[in-house]
């Protein structure tokens, strides 16, 4: 994987303001917040995106999350937050390194904007494509 | 915790396009997609938001996502995608029982528009608020 400011902050060559950090794990406050509080969670481990990730650092990043989402709504005085992890240029992803977003939703608006064009899902494709990514799944779950 | 459609898919009285279940997490096809394949990742423990649940079960999830994403990308072809958990009504939270979204993004454009904007933060208030976030994490840390 590519080097990414995430390496050099991981290494401690470049500063953030450090919420967390463990063996597996980093959190920091985004230097471009989409509202006050927005913090990122990085793994050390070097994985551009999530599908690539092993199941190690992404079951770490997991169980941090609940603390540290109480530890900023605490620090913030939020009620309500989005976390967001995005794979893909096209999909919003602008460090290389996967990161997950927490992003404290205000009464002001500021966070993150969603927009929800939803459709209702067609039943019979819908039997056909879960069955699909079962069967991806099982095939590339590790022995 | 109020019962949710999500408690009665969990207890199989409700039907879903089901891709993954253990002892800790279901995972099944959204019902109103923001694209095909989009997928929601449910702890069968009841708790309305992140911060709520325990960090077991957020661990669970953490170590499904990867292999769960590498599944749906296969099944779908698609390439980019978001993973998305919201917390509250204000913060586009629907369904309140933890979940999250795993959100295939197309090159038609199709999967979860997101508005990004972001300012550059304020690095005196930064350091004063990773302090307090970072408090806040060690006073909730489980002994």
């Amino acid at each position: 994987m590519a080097e990414t400011i995430f390496s050099r902050i991981i290494r401690g060559e470049l500063p953030c303001h450090r919420v967390y950090e463990d063996d597996r794990t980093i959190a920091f406050l985004d230097i471009h917040p989409l509202s006050r509080g927005h913090t990122l969670v990085v793994p050390k481990e070097a994985a551009a995106t999530l599908d690539a990730l092993s199941p190690e650092s992404a079951a770490a990043i997991g169980r941090l999350l609940p603390s540290l989402c109480r530890a900023i709504l605490k620090a913030t005085g939020a009620r309500e937050y989005n976390v967001l992890q995005n794979n893909g240029a096209g999909a919003h992803q602008a460090v290389m390194h996967v990161h997950f977003h927490i992003i404290p939703k205000y009464p002001d608006g500021s966070g993150l904007g969603i927009s929800w064009p939803a459709r209702k899902i067609d039943d019979e494709q819908g039997t056909s494509l879960a069955a699909q990514i079962t069967a991806g799944l099982e095939a590339l779950r590790p022995a």
